[in-house]
Order: C-alpha cells, then sequence, then structure tokens
C-alpha cells in the first residue's frame, strides 16, 4: 500500500496527514496558521520526517488559488484577505523543499473530493460541497473530478438580496461588504452580534438571518449548476439544527418552479452534512494526491 | 455532405433549418407559437416536406426541459410559465411523426454550443451563454459539450439585491416575483415601465436598472462558473450600448476580487455579444443534431 500526503490549509491551521485512505492513516499534525514562512516550514517538517516513502502530496487550500498550471503564479495564494499570505506561493514553497509531485487544489474542491470518494456522495456525478465557517467556499466534483472554469468557484463572494431594514449589519467583507459571505460566515456572525456564532442560543434572531441568507445562496447555486447533492460543512453548519430549517428555507425560495422530489420529500437527503465531518477536508488532500498521481 | 434538422424552440416563435452548417443552409422556416399541437405539428411538416435524407435533428427549447433520459418525461417542457406548454412532451411528439434520430437541449445551452462550434469561442473550454430576453436563460458549455447536472441551469430565478426603495416594482416572474428574470427579462422592463424596452431612449432610468441587475446576475454566475467568457444575447441585449455599461459595472462588483485581465482591460473580450447573432440558437439545433449523432 502507498503512502500519500495531505494538507488542509486553512486560514487558523494545517492539518497535515500521512496515510493512503480514511481506514490507513499512519500519522497527523496540526499546525497554527501564523506566517507563511513558519506555517510551511513546519509542514514540510512534518513530511520531512516521515519514515516512510512518500508518493505525492495533495494540498487543499484556502482561497483564492491560482490553479492555471500555465500561469507563472500556478499554487500561489493570491487575493486573499487574510493578513501576510497574499501571493503566497503554498505549491513552489513546498515543491522545492520536498522532491516529488505536489498537486494543489482548493479546500472545498478537496472536501467535495473526499466526500464524492469516501463519503456519502460516492455514486454522483454532481456533487456541490459549500463550507459555511471562516469563509464561505464551494468546490465542485464533477464526474469525481474537481471543477475549476477559468479560476475556481468563489461562491461566497456572489451577492444576495440583503434587506437593510431587518439587518443593517454592512457586512463583515472587505471586498464587498455584503455579499454572501459578508453577511453569513462565522466571522460575520460575531461582527454582527459582538458574539462567536458558537456562544448564540438557537432561539437567538442571528439564526433567522443565517437560515436565509445560506438558503438563498443554496438557491442561486442550484439556479445555476443544478447538483444532485449539496453537502454543507464548515464551522457554523456544525450547529446541526440548522439543517432543517435551511432544507424548508430553500424549498420556500424555490416555490414549486423545480418540481423534482429533491425539493419535496427528499430534501433531507439533497442538503446534507459532510459524512466525513471535520476531516472532509484533510482526508480530501490525501484524495488529490492519490488522483492526480493516478491520472 | 449529409443534410441534419435544427429547431429552436422559443416561446414568441419556433425558427427550423434545414442543412449542415452555418455556410451550408438548404432552407429555413419561421413558425410563430401558438398552441403545441398547431406549432409542433408545423415543426413536423417543415421536416417531413424535406426533399433529401435527414440525418437527426436538434432541437434547442425554451424551459424547463427535463434532460434527464431516464426520466419518463424526457424530452418534455415541464413547469414553464407559458400557458398551454406545461408538461408538453415536445421530443416524444417530434420524434413519433419523423423516424429518425432527435435530440434535445434548452435554448441557451444550443446557442452555447454554436458559439463554441461555428462562433467567437471555439478555442475554448468554459464558455457561458446568457440571453436576456423573454426570460433569462443560462447555456454552459464545457470542453464542448452542454452542461447539465441534476436537470440544467435556470440562471433567471437566482435572487438578486433589489433595492425597493430605489425600484419598487415587484418583479414579473409569476413563480418568484423579483428573481433576477423577473427584474431585467424583457416582459419585466416593459411591465416595469409600461412601455416595452425598445421603445425606451437610452437615457431613461430602466437601462441603469437593467444594468444593476444583468451584472449582478454576471457576478454571481463568475463567482460559481469561473467562465472563459460570456456571451451576451437576446432581444434586450440587441441595445448593444449596453455591452460597456454591464462591463462597468460588473468590474465595479469584483471590486478587485478578481485580478486577471478579464476584469481589467480584458473585460471588452470577456463579455461580448454573440458572434452568430439571432441566429445562434437556430445553429446550435443543427449543431446538437450533428455533434449528438456522432457522439
Amino acid at each position: 500500500m502507498r503512502t500519500f500526503g495531505g494538507v488542509e490549509a486553512g486560514g487558523t491551521k494545517f492539518s497535515c496527514v500521512l496515510g493512503s485512505d480514511p481506514d490507513h492513516i499512519l500519522s497527523e499534525r496540526t499546525i497554527r496558521t501564523t506566517t507563511p514562512e513558519k506555517t510551511l516550514a513546519q509542514v514540510i517538517e512534518f513530511f520531512a520526517e516521515a519514515s516512510e516513502p512518500i508518493s505525492s502530496i495533495g494540498i487543499g487550500s484556502f482561497g483564492p488559488v491560482e490553479l492555471n498550471q500555465s500561469s507563472r503564479f500556478y499554487g500561489y495564494i493570491t487575493t486573499t484577505p487574510k493578513p501576510h499570505w497574499q501571493n503566497t506561493d503554498v505549491l513552489g514553497t513546498i515543491s522545492r523543499a520536498l522532491k516529488m509531485p505536489i498537486f494543489i487544489d482548493t479546500d472545498t474542491n478537496v472536501a467535495g473530493l473526499a466526500e464524492t470518494k469516501w463519503g456519502s456522495a460516492q455514486s454522483l456525478n454532481f456533487v456541490l460541497y459549500v463550507t459555511v465557517g471562516t469563509g464561505i467556499g464551494g468546490g465542485y466534483i464533477i464526474d469525481g473530478k474537481p471543477y475549476h472554469g477559468m479560476l475556481h468557484p468563489e461562491i461566497g463572494h456572489m451577492r444576495i438580496p440583503h434587506d437593510k431594514k431587518q439587518d443593517p449589519f454592512p457586512g463583515a467583507c472587505s471586498f464587498h461588504g455584503d455579499c454572501l459571505e459578508g453577511l453569513a460566515s462565522g466571522p460575520a456572525i460575531h461582527k454582527r452580534w459582538g458574539i462567536p456564532g458558537e456562544n448564540l442560543s438557537l432561539n437567538h434572531p442571528a439564526w433567522i438571518f443565517e437560515t436565509d441568507y445560506v438558503a438563498m445562496g443554496l438557491v442561486n447555486l442550484i439556479c445555476t449548476l443544478s447538483p444532485q447533492r449539496i453537502i454543507l460543512g464548515g464551522g457554523v453548519m456544525r450547529r446541526i439544527e440548522l439543517f432543517d430549517q435551511i432544507r424548508t428555507k430553500v424549498r420556500d425560495l424555490a416555490k414549486g418552479y423545480f418540481d423534482q422530489p429533491q425539493f419535496q420529500d427528499k430534501i433531507s437527503e439533497y442538503i446534507v452534512p459532510p459524512m466525513l465531518g471535520t476531516r472532509a477536508g484533510v482526508l480530501g488532500a490525501l484524495a488529490l494526491a492519490k488522483d492526480r498521481l493516478a491520472s
């Protein structure tokens, strides 16, 4: 059995794993995200210390990431609002230190890949993975492969209806103010109410707004991508009670235009939490390492 | 050279064509859209009268259309708001009358296909075709093939910001009110101002709203699909002056988050009118007939 590496590069932490699949994990390490220099040095160290040969490493990174292999910035994190991380050569820095094939994709694309390969979406061709956490992002897996397009999806920055009379919060996105991410990410909830989401009670009005905004985003994604399943992950979605509220709101917003069972009695199979839970990201990075080396 | 048939099935008219490519068209007929029985009978008549054998026919239809070949409603127009046309078996009706291979896709998907095959997007892998006319729809061509997903894109029904203080119009969509189509389609402009768009002068405030709504829709599509080119067709977009206003607004809304030249100095090559003009639809239906028979 060959050994692969996976890195989930997040704004708060980098999770590294060594193994071949979810049932065969050899070692793991969590690294706090500080500056690129320090963080990437610790990632390199983790893999350099491995006792067995590594066939390839996959990285699932926060973004935007340049994924166009013909670009001279291939593998860079580019215009992120995250301090210190603008224009960071993640792929190049790791590649130069560890002489082996290294592949990169977005954090949400690899999480979707993991759900398609090892999770609840194994038989599906059109799988959307949405994360609602520090940011809002989406990965889309078509026929088992992460979709990119010209760059890659950046669904958090779509614009949705925002009734400023009901909710005067101007939004928390440093680029767009009240885009989807600016209204519904974890930091947006925190900024809006002065309290982190995990400390807000279930009957707090925050969750009515959150449900509306996330559902609106999902409806727009359904109108555009028409996925077979939507997997909703990320820190905010660990509040599992939100799922039923979001499903109801999505159905309300569709208003019968889509008459498939996925929008009626099968909606609880249509919008689901990740089967791999918080491990979807790092396992997806491992899946990327395997799939891309094989292709 | 083999002969193929193409049908652009629209809410106002059905355009039929016989030929093999844009330079080899043998005959054409335009049929006014009335009831399904009368309209489809005239379509069948056009092809039945052909003097040479037809290899296959492609249909690009207004929607929603059931495109899932394993569904018993495959080839039906389903929940359309268009009177008489709900649950119409377009593909089956034509197939039963004309014994030959018949293929169906959405009107916007085939228009995008035509632009990819014979128009301005021949070398591109991710091509978005958006029509702003009687409705608002989008077709997406990945590697030369129309994209479907579970159903097919229905981008007109996405929700976008709508400042009701600035624009109190409740929207014209019979399902959703002020979705993108409800705010920015031709009928929405007509209903909002009491005058058809083509009779509104260029400095009428209608075009400021129109620009904002269309640009907002495009930004959401960019955030989701990340296309390499956006082709904007349809009756409303024949007002060519709108293009520069929409491009400027898209760039403003992106606020530097996307730093590719497509959002800067190359935006006039990024958001473009169809090279095949109003013939993109019917030529796309012909392209569908050829491509699907060959595949």
